[in-house]
């Protein structure tokens, strides 16, 4: 390999240089600080695990974007996690084994063996809260609410949320007798809102199911929409009339608590790695092709760890966060140029300094003054009548 | 898989619960102000690169700690950082570019295929600092005072120092016209102080280099070793008594600002991945048989990238460090118990409070003041004449 390639990155990995990475590592504080005043807990989890216990409930999205290794000790085929959420629900099912609700939240990087889509990061760091152990609407809107604080303090501008509710399809799907592949079919087309693969996938339903299951690919827009589904679904079963009413519920409150937010609902599109169970939520800002935040209730996956717990929660990348906010995240220190040199008085005063909280560089062999500004120095340490003193920087 | 192995981790991965990942996080935010305060900028460099780029100037230990997968994308090897160390040296040479001195600094997990010992940890978060662009032991000495500031700050007791200087017995081996697979077998022997195969090795070496390599190995102890070498290697090439003389100028500033830490030398144990040009130290507590923070100089791997930097630096793992010390790393919260709705001016009296930087937790459906204390409040949000305020917590 020729020397020049040496330190060329893979297609989708980054590296962060020292003025972006300040920003990110304030941001990372400043959110995690909201999620903490929230009574979220942070918990970390680890980078790489048994790939079964990676995937489980995750189904198969997460399985094609996970890088897959080897372990030497245990010979067991692992996985690097490309998803953090589901190894907090295994943690909160197992690990914590709490009674009553829990809230956690995480932050760390994640890795895809593809990326999401063409030209996004193969290594975002992954940053979020989630709410077990309440199946409510309230915990559902307390992590909307959330997110939401967590774009306004990043200063997101322009950003719009997608509503929907799994349940809705789900539902129907059922009551129509459609299982496994017939019901993975149907669905892959009401993603790509494909009517005439829709028309030809319910032939066999019942008419009235027929009709709603059409209707739904079809039935996305504004608060409007709600209401639509409302007479579209009046004769469905309760199950699927619960799903909506749950989440016209949620809409509502959202709607009171940020009414600049531009709401939409698409009833047919449902995002997520399929293991999502209820309401489904998105952001988006023009511009971007991609969700910058999103999440949803997910109540099945403990059950597959042996512990059913209702959870609800959302994700976003950090790195995007920072790079779309407007938030003024910097944070260069001005400091004091200290001169060279081992001499115990001046390491004494440099000390003392930096104890204070002042930032302090201390030149090395050969550098003078000229140096200071360009490590943001606007004073330096002198001695003056056998004492150090900070004076202002000499041109 | 049976259920109950599912959330089985492998052998020296783990996961951080909240208790402890508030230490560390708190720990992590202290140690990288202390960085902050001296100059040194954050980066964040790829938990995946491709294998070449990872293990340049690096070694084969490094190779055999790294866990390998495949780019899906390119069809080239990757591996998962095992040390961040290199990854910074390449980054200070290659993407930044910077004619001066920069000191850059970094928090991250690394994986390791095989653990550095028996029972250690395969996931460590490592924590560092390195001085790029200055060779002299000005910088050795500002990157020793930093981590020892670092083990302050995090309270670790009844810390050691052990210093050694790899020039001195790389000189003594070039002297002696060894090189490649016999400079290899002698450096192996002399870690292991095997004195029959170094007498054997040394056979055919020139009598007084031989006297010196041999006499090397048993080179260790209190500052009085180091009177020992200067006499030992009186007559030795003139680079090997440069190493020793910039050994003793280190050790004896590094005793002046720190008289209370005991210093030992060990002049044929060699620490680090054979990357190591210059001055090596390692920091070890009782009772802990591997270093708990080591560094050393490695002007080298620069030059593998195509541009030489002399450089200098440490690194730690963040929680070893914080299972060690003594410092106080608490910083649960206390906090305001609100009641459960979605009332609006409840919302704004919890909002409010929130951004005053209070911390609260609001009830879910069902859950009343008896849940308050089991999440850390200490007061609570009651209605009081159509107002809301906090007052204690009622028992």
């Amino acid at each position: 390999m020729a020397t020049l390639d040496r330190w060329l990155l893979p297609d989708g990995i980054e590296e962060v240089l020292p003025a972006e990475a300040a920003r990110i590592e304030t941001a990372r504080r400043r959110v995690l600080d909201l999620f903490q005043r929230w009574g979220y807990e942070l918990v970390i989890t680890p980078h790489i695990e048994f790939l079964e216990s990676l995937l489980t409930g995750a189904g198969q999205d997460l399985d094609l974007k996970t890088f897959k290794v080897i372990d030497p000790l245990s010979g067991r085929q692992m996985g690097l996690r490309a998803d953090i959420t589901p190894q907090v629900a295994r943690l909160d099912a197992h690990t914590l084994r709490r009674e009553g609700p829990s809230r956690l939240c995480y932050a760390g990087s994640v890795l895809h063996a593809k990326p999401q889509a063409l030209a996004t990061s193969r290594s975002p760091i992954q940053l979020g809260a989630e709410l077990y152990g309440d199946s409510s609407t309230s915990s559902d809107l307390e992590v909307i609410s959330l997110m939401l604080e967590m774009l306004e303090l990043a200063d997101v501008p322009d950003v719009h949320m997608d509503l929907g509710h799994v349940g809705i399809y789900r539902g129907l799907a059922r009551a129509a007798g459609l299982s496994g592949h017939a019901e993975q079919q149907l669905f892959d087309a009401m993603q790509r809102k494909a009517m005439d693969e829709i028309e030809a996938l319910t032939a066999a339903v019942e008419p009235e199911l027929a009709r709603m299951l059409r209707a739904l690919a079809r039935l996305c827009g504004g608060r409007e929409t709600l209401d639509a589904a409302r007479s579209l679904l009046a004769t469905a079963p309760a199950a699927v009339v619960e799903s909506l009413e749950g989440l016209i519920r949620i809409a509502d409150q959202v709607a009171a608590r940020y009414p600049q937010l531009p709401l939409y609902f698409d009833l047919g599109e449902l995002r997520g790695y399929h293991y999502h169970t209820g309401i489904v939520f998105a952001v988006f800002v023009p511009g971007v092709g991609q969700s910058i935040a999103q999440g949803g209730r997910y109540d099945d996956i403990g059950a597959d760890f042996g512990r059913a717990r209702p959870a609800t929660g959302f994700s976003t990348d950090l790195k995007t966060l920072v790079s779309l906010g407007n938030a003024d995240l910097s944070c260069r220190a001005a400091g004091v140029w200290a001169p060279c040199g081992g001499d115990a008085s001046l390491w004494r005063a440099i000390r003392e300094l930096r104890q204070q909280g002042e930032r302090v560089v201390q030149a090395l062999d050969g550098q003078d003054g000229a140096s200071a500004q360009g490590v943001g120095c606007d004073r330096q340490l002198m001695l003056r009548n056998d004492s150090w003193v900070v004076v202002p920087l000499s041109r």
